[in-house]
């Protein structure tokens, strides 16, 4: 009889609900200043990067989250060149962003420090080497901060970061003030793209619907999508916005010709195709969506479960 | 301090790969001529159907996966009257093919008997009263044996079986004869759709791509599918089939107008833009549909792991 | 193959340590003034009764336990006639004082009625019966309120509640003013017992030194025991005492001869020779007892972790 | 809110029956030529070895099964000067042994010399540098073929071996053929004793009544014993046996002063109370030996489910 697996990782998606793993090496554990880190590596996800207690993304399908999260807005610029990230620790959001080859200067603004510095040495297969890329400007401090303190503009703007958790750094990043200051810092046309929490059927009002509405405050156009991301346990949202964006106006064909033209790595989840399946969000996220009228600020916060 | 839960209910995704849910109660337990039943009831997910150890389907999401396996096939076809339902002891799929006005027959054949009077009695909310329908007539044996045995032809055949797992009953209707004798029993523009596993970037390969690649050996055309069903914890997979089938034929206008005009019940999951989410699949799963080679037939079939 | 066990019970024993068995039934939960009650069935254990998430006995091995709480202080005494039993709700340590044919009245009273009713209805086999015995007289109230206003004393006091959990009933139960409370309603040379929490290498100075410490503090004779009882995870304590006690002063076959005449069941785990491993307790209990100077009084309680 | 732990180690104590506990460090993990090899850390045991699956001894509480194993037996003897361990790889039995000055000569003979390689790197405190006393003879080969090869005798002999697992390699020393050959090795008045497996209500007669049985048919005395050892999850037993031997032929005082004479360290769990507990077994241990007829040879083995 082959021996039963006897280590395993639970990842608590809800008190109620735990996805769980096989654990096969504890690479790195320690705390930094801002959050509780974690290198692990399972048997079905290869290695992962988990912050206060959730992953963040995993080798086996950090693919499907880093295209999502980056390609569609990429490809809908016309001519992106600057773009500014938010978090992204892993380097792989950055990976994505670089493999344009048009992007001439990429701001990421991560606020810690160590975290970064963990992901560089343990997750080799996330950033591949986008760390040393001479293009990319890095800082390690509140990505909030960061765009008060400077008018620069940009591009395309991508918020990649944690969960609005009531204990962690990262709620801040999800209100109404924020939008609005990074709609300032975008140059015209420019788009701005954040990962937004689960969306599958039970959870989607717990951070999707109000974090959407409050974007729809702020911007005049938010487009939400989503893909399912295997290490999550859950199906995964994102939202992209600008000043006017329309997800179909470019066709599958179009999509792939401006991938062909622009992008020197191959990707594995995206394409035209799939873009049209990002984008075409079951019912019941629209229905969450039109009966939402949560608006987050500051004062009134709203934290993941 | 609240107490942590301490009933958990484990889904064995994968040897290394669990979906834990918490446990309010154990409605029922059993074994039958043909398989091991449970009946429970977690936090997350209502109360769900297990057999052998795998959840067919929750009240918090079955409405996900049931209409995503009847409604494409039912709005495509031009006036589907008679309808033929493989497994679906719950009585959902029935339910949902009843909620098109003018289907005026449907066949259900399930091998287990005492899993539909189990369903009958604790799964109120799955099959709404179906199984009263005089419009339905329910068998009790073999599939493929009854289809073998009777010549009748449907305008639409559903299999909604179990994965095929060494230890079960529905391994040989996963194979290309029986698809060849499904072909046969559609009537002129006909579809087959099949529900076929796991489909996220780890899996697809399991079952869905040697059950695609097996199903375009016996059907003209093949049209896969993917939806987010959270109780399996994976991406799950579809596959609409027959003499010909385009999946983009009809606008997400003219699905939405079609379904006001047949279908009596609100969905919740399905309409026309959630149709073009559906069949836009990610690209992994198109790369590894290009590149599979399996044919599976009683000789040589293929296991769910 | 066959399939694995997907159903689990997990007795949080620590927030990092769990005993994990394979749950058959619910049989029932839920909340009555006082706490949370489940009576749960598992592979292991059978069923068991389960307040505030934690196992008070379970039908494997309830029979340890209850022997251990309640047959050394009845074999000790002369002549026991009368006994004071305080929680208890099984019935299961009533059915051992009611073993003994000299007892006469049994005074139990356990805070919680409904718990009684369910242990009555879901746990046969612990009580056997024994609330039907004419000699019980039973009370529903504060064990410690009715020993204040009643001046009735007894031969052996019983003291078998839950741990001292910060949220539940119990822990004023647990402190020196009880202790000297008790005392006084005890005849003279007669003894009291109490189930004093786990006391195993790692978590012996939580509870169990503290009580008997604080026991010390109010009764002349205190002596620790210990037994193994599988379903708590961890070895057991119990402390018997009075105004003098001295667990070796009865040889084994003294004990057996005792029981023979006395005990109208035939024990399973207590006899002379048990005897003497209950009360031979390991080094670093003693040592443990030796340096601990806390006394629990209502002021400064001292809670379960 | 405290992040809820999310690594876990699950020890399959049965099919049904785990303990779980929280898990800090994957020390190591490889595949010797006999067995499967970890060196876990966990909140509540610290550093443990783990040999297919199995638990073989945790940091916190090793003292009590190596004092258990090892002081008794050579405390009942009048001046044991050669020992003989048979298994033994964290060297914390070998500890044990040489803690008594008059011991001359130890000859070890464990199977693996990789996991003895690995427990000098990763349990320092488990061996405390035993394995550099010059006193020590040291060989990697199976100790039944040693003792077969090899006619030298032995005061003390200790088989410190993984329980009999069906896959592993040491089910052949529990049979009556080894414990008549064992027997041969013993010089006059010379002692063995076995670690025989688990022995709560529910699992001693699964390995050790049968042990006791078979031992009982090759040496004239058989004395049992039973200790709690936290990581195992359940009671452990112990076999003391030779031509005779009475475990209370020493007084209490008389142990105390023996260890004090002889053993040049701090014992934490053993000394003559304990020894009076350990050696008074449960009534059904016993009873389940009274009742166990059978003999286990090379054709009839038995093993650890």
């Amino acid at each position: 009889m082959a021996q039963l697996p006897s280590r395993w990782y639970f990842e608590h998606i809800t008190p109620s609900l735990k996805l769980v793993s096989e654990l096969t090496k504890i690479l790195y554990v320690g705390d930094t200043k801002y959050q509780h880190v974690e290198i692990l590596e399972s048997v079905p996800f290869g290695r992962s990067l988990v912050l206060d207690g959730r992953t963040q993304s995993s080798e086996a399908d950090e693919f499907v989250y880093h295209e999502a999260l980056v390609q569609p807005g990429l490809v809908a610029l016309e001519d992106p060149r600057t773009v500014f990230i938010a978090g992204g620790g892993e380097g792989a959001t950055l990976r994505e962003v670089l493999s344009h080859k048009g992007v001439e200067l990429v701001t990421m603004v991560d606020l810690d420090q160590e975290v970064v510095e963990v992901c560089k040495e343990y997750l080799p297969r996330h950033h591949q080497g986008a760390f040393r890329d001479p293009r990319l400007k890095l800082f390690h401090q509140d990505a909030g901060k960061y765009l008060e303190d400077h008018a620069d503009r940009y591009d395309f703007i991508v918020i990649d970061i944690p969960d609005p958790l009531e204990a962690g750094p990262a709620y801040l990043l999800y209100t109404q003030e924020f939008y609005g200051l990074v709609r300032r810092r975008l140059n015209p046309g420019g788009l701005l793209v954040v990962q937004t929490g689960p969306c599958g059927p039970m959870y989607h009002r717990d951070v999707f619907t109000p974090v959407h509405h409050t974007m729809s405050t702020a911007l005049p156009t938010v487009a939400p999508y989503s893909a399912h991301v295997p290490c999550f346990g859950l199906l995964w949202s994102f939202i992209l916005a600008g000043e006017r964006y329309d997800p179909f106006s470019l066709s599958p064909a179009e999509i792939d010709a401006r991938l062909a033209a622009r992008c020197v790595r191959e990707l594995r989840f995206y394409d035209g195709v799939a873009h049209y399946g990002l984008f075409n969000v079951p019912k019941y996220m629209r229905h969450g969506m039109a009966r939402e009228g949560r608006v987050i600020t500051k004062e009134s916060p709203v934290f993941a479960p």
